[in-house]
């Protein structure tokens, strides 16, 4: 469990808000690998020893492992047991159901003695409203990270949407913000808006903002931080394939480091002009 | 891969369009099962002999197999294999995200090569857009079932915003329809709402519509058919825990399908008054 105040102290001692997305795909991953046991896994263990003080979240994406079926859900099992735990762990799920059924997915992700894994923070989408992601607050301390805006082509569908209440991906954050606080609630902003950041900090003031999209999704991690940092830095900003894919030979893990340590470095910067550091 | 003639044929030959929800909890089931080895799939499998004349879809809900971990994910394998593969079978996974992950969530749910299942249909949740949905239609004759509106408390929270295009389930309707034709996409529609089919059907003429919420959710079988039935039916409508928990007994099969039945005969007069009898 991993409060704001110790994501906060994270930030400020590693001076930096990466956090390094566990996309691992097989067929992506050194040749090599695949001698070991549970390939997948053994690809993220060296990815998280490569990289764990120059991040202050892991976020493996479920559906990476979930296509592998019962194997998948092993090394994803593993994973969340090799992860140091003084780091934010998110599981990347998207989930969103009624309320008995969201129940179940908070146990799937929460709950280590229902299912062997208890992340820290799960992803979540909005579309059903309130019983399906107030469940999860059952959980002391877990954080519920919403998808607000995203960085991807479908994001223009709906979330762009003028309602009688703003934009619909506004509304998702001025109606969320109702049911938690800025302790418990993150929100799923995409980088290659990042203009948009300040129209989001007015309703999400105090919040975290996961920001994916920077790296290989194209976003500017200077404009993200212009118009979306805070006092606290209220910012985690992910990178999956630009750190854990930087090379696909036997020196995978230490290029995995250099592009993180890059990274960390730009955010120092960020972090030093902001006044945090 | 259940085509939507070969499911036409199915509700006119079964005179029902019951679709069972496998949503298996291991701690509502019979005790006397939890001496087998996997008791999830051996309710399951009780559940399926006991009901599979009688409805002409199934749809294990996956949370409730997520939540016990890899265990789970065994259980929800063995009962995809164990499916009748000439009756629908649904994966309940309201997934959605971008592109290249929803590319890895058909590998879960529709590749049994990738994944050990193979399903007929998966249901998404919209927020994300089309590139979070259209990576399903790769897989040929596969059904995307989208949430439109749902018979949850929190569907108002999102659901009925007005926005610029119509209340935001009906754009998400329109929208959809142009990505992919009724052969292909469903629509998931809460049963607690029947007054609102009629404007549905103003937008889904043709598609199939999953309805849950008729039993435990405490919808009408009859409205449903009032506002939502087509020529061809057009409706599934599903019963989860009104069958396979009425009993919990020894006997919980033979109730199951002595509810299942029930139900089953109030739709075959429905089918009769609607002229597809």
């Amino acid at each position: 469990m991993i409060s704001r105040q110790q994501l906060i102290d994270q930030i400020k001692q590693k001076r930096s808000f990466l956090c390094v997305g566990l996309d691992t795909d097989i067929n992506k991953i050194p040749q090599f690998l695949l001698d070991y046991p549970d390939p997948v896994f053994e690809f993220n263990k060296r990815i998280i020893d490569a990289t764990k003080d120059l991040c202050v979240a892991y976020k493996p994406n479920s559906a990476f492992y979930e296509c592998m079926g019962v194997k998948g859900l092993q090394s994803l099992v593993a994973t969340w047991e090799y992860l140091p735990k003084d780091i934010l762990s998110i599981i990347d799920a998207k989930r969103g159901d009624i309320g008995n059924t969201s129940d179940k997915y908070a146990q799937a992700f929460l709950d280590e003695k229902s299912s062997g894994m208890s992340f820290d923070a799960i992803t979540v989408t909005p579309y059903m409203g309130n019983d399906s992601i107030t469940p999860y607050l059952k959980y002391d301390g877990k954080w519920i990270i919403i998808l607000a805006l995203t960085s991807s082509i479908g994001s223009k569908d709906f979330q762009y949407l003028e309602t009688n209440e703003g934009l619909l991906y506004e509304t998702v954050i001025k109606k969320a913000n109702t049911w938690a606080g800025a302790d418990r609630l993150m929100y799923v902003v995409g980088a290659t808006k990042s203009t948009e950041f300040t129209a989001i900090r007015q309703y999400a003031p105090d919040n975290f903002l996961l920001v994916p999209g920077v790296g290989a999704q194209g976003g500017s991690l200077a404009d993200v931080c212009k118009y979306g940092i805070t006092k606290d830095c209220g910012l985690i900003v992910n990178a999956s394939r630009s750190i854990i894919y930087a090379s696909n030979g036997p020196d995978f893990a230490e290029a995995a480091r250099a592009e993180a340590l890059s990274i960390q470095q730009q955010m120092e910067a960020e972090l030093e002009k902001a006044g945090i550091l």
